[in-house]
């Protein structure tokens, strides 16, 4: 007993203390100390700035005690590491991971329980996480809660959306912190399943401004076997606590020692493209487990999906996607189905003629007919055709074309009845060549209870990705909960959407122009979306007079997006035939690479305008996308990305003069000019617009 | 509305008169009839005595209304049904069907949604069930209750234990219903997950007696994608009522029309015999759905399983069944593994010898180090074998011998992870030629929240037997909710344990002499159970001088288990080296046919004593069983179920004169005597007792 007193006081004298660590530059500061009842707590500052107040770190655990206060610290480590590597797919080639870690080694005094809090600091941020080491004391335990605050040192503007446990597809709001109020958002947003935790409650990532210019963005990274963190405010004291997703039984995680939680990640910048080209999230996830990845491949694709969405054609063979139309088990067909042999035929067509890699087939298995908001379990088996979707015949067809197809599963939240048919979906995958799929979740979880961003599902999620590996396929989810960079671990979790995606642009009140330059701070930190950009027809009224459903940008900046929205998955997705009739911009999306030696974010601010220039991993040619916001913007680029002692056609695809992404949005204007590194271009965005240009050596 | 009017009187002309419909031989009748305010009920009598009182019928929705109570009667359907069908496997080669049914098509005035209740009647009971019909104003529903009610007429003897979510391995409480009262029970009793529902709540199938010698039994047949039934009790009323086992969020069922209930039975004889024999839940089953059945092959197996439950081997290779034991990842053998490859052959040969079909072996997989207690999602995943364990090696020496591999699936109760694996799981049980899996689900049950009696489960233990079947292979599921008939429909479904096994006897409080007395009036209606009988080493202070526990009955009951607890899966559940030391009583094992062309039941009292006598499908054989509980018996058989005009050789194996299940278990006398139908035997059961008999044709 005299010797455990002794190293308690041994303890508190340590604990007094701060212990720092700094980021390479020495920008970011991170201050870790006891309280003197043993509780955790951090502090951060960026240069002179406070950014995060003396902020609370700790578990509460279902049985045996929380892991919150009493703890004394038995040591504390720090290493600094610097290293490259080179992602499968992505932004660049190299991938620099340079940073500072402390590791606080922490016993709690009276249950001799012991957790470390390791801090690693890169000098765009700062990422914390708790490791639950292997110990006598503690092996299996239930995670009730997590307290990790983030005490903000100003009332800043923010970007937000409502904690919502089963979806990311809001608009965002922005506002000031001390604004906030779920309740204050328009819920008549096209959002088919909402499950809003609270007035104060919002999603991370959450992308800040200080009143002096400091970029803040609050996320995590490397989500894997536990539940999305959302974000309880204290709207007028700016503090932020961890929200975790709860189970069916209210319970938050089960974990086993030796463990880790997820990294926090805390942004820091004063200049939003570091934070917007930050790879610190991919950086915290684990290295590629896979040996072998020549088989995960960039894609470009067209597909048979957004003639349903304008309701040109239907997912479902009986047409009303009830199941009231399938009486006595006959499907009637309505004549309206999409996914026929012939117009998929008609797709790989026009894919194998533009130069696409890939099509994607959607409402080609039986189910549709009573898919939607059902909470029914048995929905698709995953394997089973429409009549007249013959898998062989297309695949065939594909195959000649030189065309691959991608599949579609939509689950409708029915998980558990994936996961019972996922083996012998993949086998028919693999019977007939698909090289991927896409995954769909609409719809209430099912096993009844869990959401979509519970540990169960962020489990089930990472699961598929790794069991479409084993069969060396890449899979893009849909209406999952949002990645936090386990693509750097399983390469061929290609996409997700896990954001408001351009559909709702279809149908629904849709994306305000200033949403994609959001997503690029948020959403897109985590890994590739499948944004599905490439829209042409922007105003649904084209198809009926009677819609008022627009595209909320001009044509022009559709291009952009494939720059601006990062991802080795993307969709042109409009319609062959509006393709057909503006050839010429469509060249641009013929043209652009999907996999990158490098990225350069030019212009950022969120919510305002972002550009980007990108060089193409496989050849000397750029890309640049800029897009902004409802208001218009002129720019001027330095094109000094490009290689110096080379010439370059740059082809710009700009909005017309007149061109308004409410009142003209189809108006654009294509040049070509001659330019080196030493040029520069002004750029003219309009209203909801934006700019794409190509840029291919000539020497 | 004037038309409304009129058809509301017209049904109200219809409802104040009970409307009756009788088993064929008249001695049940069953009232219907509708309440002032169109409440369904329904009262039973048996001859003169009435069995239930009036009693309400409905079903609680959790949106859109009660379906319980303002009902007027449409129309009112009676057929009489009288078949004859074959079950692939069974107690006898023909199963005759016969009822008389009516069926109440109920409207809901208000609401003017449709429920139909459907009543069979046969001669040694009642069933009803709940017709939902396809209807506009009822499409999916969640079910929040069911309201049954089982109004008894008396205070009857009731064989009960407590209504459990997770579990039905309990030994049976024998009192008045007005005593019943589950905090009563003794705790300590090796049941290793509890979820005792309350005070007043027991499980179905309850089986009682009333005072004037009526035997009742209420149960349910059919319970397909819809949760188990137990019954409230109020005990000083003699009333029951449904209770439906709740998912995590305490819902009962998502059903949509059409659909259907489980049935509820109440069986009523004056004779034990009719209820013990009867194949009322089997008729109320669909008719088997497999086209080719040729692949379902009774079987008579040993195992490496009872050596593990005696402690002389582990399941698991390290030895301690501790993920500690299993640090850095490296697995140290214990050196006492049972499931070796060498000790598999020890028993392969021993099986082959004897006659036996198949070899299981438990343990065998990676997993065995941390499976238990510990709410572990990824504890099994069913093909990864221990490095002691050679698959090919075991698989090709039962080959070569003749005989065939069962596999083992435990799952600790993570059944989510089970299914992800099912397939997997198959696939590898396809490639060495395993004919059967044995299943487990010991612990709670994952998805978190579910229960082992939940609608979830029940729809998971019907889904592995239908995959099962897809892949022609048989399954024995254990600690799975207790069947009730779907062995009917799909036969590879070849037995299941659900209530307390023999393995309750080597490291518990055990089964009292009793127990197996009343398994056959409760559990065994449903289904097979795998009892694993046939322990000759009645007391476990042979393998450990300290121990204490021991099979509760005397070695010749064990026999005589063989024909009481039906199942065409028969395991010898000793250690093959016990069964060498008593070669003579070994015989009656090796000789004892599993699948039967007629039983007859000879005598029976619940409780008390029962015995029965089985003619082989295959041969002239037949073979008797008679148990009786902690007393000893006395009692003179007709042997008039044999063949007449045919002589027989009966070997008698009896309890030795001075045998007794506590002081003298394995005193066991064999005799052979000559015997025609006409012939009588004195049998004499020790306490705890029971004899076993062959009669083989002479001539």
């Amino acid at each position: 007993m005299k010797k455990l007193s002794l190293l308690g006081l041994l303890f508190f004298t340590i604990a007094i203390y701060a212990q720092n660590v700094q980021s390479p530059s020495k920008a970011i500061n991170v201050a870790f100390k006891l309280t003197a009842d043993g509780k955790p707590t951090y502090a951060v500052t960026y240069k002179t700035k406070s950014v995060i107040f003396e902020s609370s770190l700790g578990i509460k655990l279902k049985e045996s005690g929380d892991l919150v206060a009493n703890f004394a610290i038995d040591s504390i480590k720090q290493i600094t590491a610097n290293e490259t590597w080179q992602p499968v797919l992505g932004e660049q080639s190299n991938i620099k991971n340079s940073y500072n870690e402390m590791t606080i080694n922490l016993s709690q005094i009276a249950s001799g329980r012991k957790l470390n809090i390791v801090f690693r600091v890169f000098d765009e941020g700062v990422a914390f996480r708790y490791e639950f080491p292997k110990q006598p004391k503690l092996n299996y335990f239930i995670v009730t809660d997590e307290v990790s605050q983030f005490n903000l040192a100003g009332n800043h503007k923010a970007f937000w959306f409502p904690g919502d446990f089963d979806s990311q597809e809001y608009p965002y709001t922005e506002t000031k912190l001390s604004e906030v109020n779920t309740d204050n958002i328009d819920r008549n947003n096209g959002i088919g399943l909402k499950s809003i935790a609270g007035k104060y409650v919002i999603q991370s990532p959450l992308m800040m401004k200080s009143a002096d210019g400091l970029y803040i963005n609050i996320f995590e990274a490397a989500v894997v076997n536990y539940p999305v963190m959302h974000l309880d405010l204290v709207p007028n004291e700016y503090k932020l606590t961890s929200h975790l997703v709860p189970n069916a039984i209210g319970d938050k995680a089960y974990l086993q020692t030796p463990c880790v939680s997820p990294w926090r990640t805390i942004m820091i910048s004063n200049d939003a493209r570091d934070i917007v080209g930050s790879k610190m999230i991919l950086n915290l996830n684990e290295p590629c487990k896979l040996e072998d990845t020549s088989w995960i491949k960039p894609m470009k694709y067209v597909g048979i999906w957004w003639e349903m969405h304008l309701g040109k054609s239907t997912w479902d063979y009986a047409g009303s996607q009830n199941a009231q139309n399938a009486a006595d088990g006959k499907l009637k067909p309505s004549g309206r189905h999409g996914a026929t042999t012939e117009n998929t035929k008609r797709y790989i067509d026009f894919a194998a003629k533009n130069g696409f890699d890939g099509v994607l087939v959607e409402g080609w298995n039986v189910g549709w007919e009573d898919w939607f908001g059902n909470w029914k379990e048995e929905v698709f088996d995953f394997t089973t055709p429409y009549p007249d979707f013959d898998l062989k015949a297309v695949n065939d067809y594909a195959k000649s074309k030189g065309i691959k197809m991608i599949m579609h599963h939509e689950t409708s939240g029915s998980v558990a009845n994936y996961e019972r048919h996922l083996d012998r979906a993949l086998e028919l995958m693999k019977k007939y060549g698909y090289p991927a799929a896409k995954s769909g979740y609409v719809g209430r979880i099912i096993p009844r209870g869990e959401y979509h961003d519970g540990q169960t599902m962020v489990n089930h999620f990472n699961f598929v990705a790794r069991r479409f590996a084993d069969y060396k396929m890449m899979v893009n989810s849909h209406e999952s909960s949002r990645p936090t960079g386990y693509s750097r671990t399983y390469p061929n979790y290609i996409a997700a959407e896990a954001a408001r995606g351009n559909e709702f642009n279809a149908w629904s009140n849709g994306n305000p122009p200033m949403h994609e330059t959001i997503l690029p701070f948020t959403r897109l930190l985590g890994g590739p979306m499948d944004y599905t950009p490439g829209i042409f027809e922007i105003k649904m009224n084209i198809y009926d007079a009677t819609k008022k459903e627009q595209v909320h940008t001009t044509l022009a900046k559709q291009l952009a997006l494939y720059l601006t929205m990062y991802s080795p998955l993307q969709m042109a997705a409009d319609l062959p035939e509006n393709y057909e009739k503006y050839p010429d911009a469509f060249q641009f999306i013929k043209d652009v690479a999907v996999d990158w030696q490098d990225s350069k974010y030019l212009e950022a601010e969120p919510g305002d305008y972002l550009t980007v220039a990108r060089k193409d991993k496989h050849s000397e040619n750029w890309f640049l996308g800029a897009i902004t916001d409802e208001n218009a913007r002129d720019t001027e680029i330095k094109l000094d990305f490009l290689s110096p002692n080379k010439k370059y056609t740059a082809t710009i695809y700009a909005d017309g003069v007149d061109a308004d992404w409410q009142k003209n949005p189809k108006s654009y204007a294509i040049k070509t000019i001659q330019v080196t590194s030493k040029s520069k271009i002004k750029l003219h965005l309009a209203n909801g617009g934006g700019t794409a240009i190509s840029f291919k050596p000539i020497n």
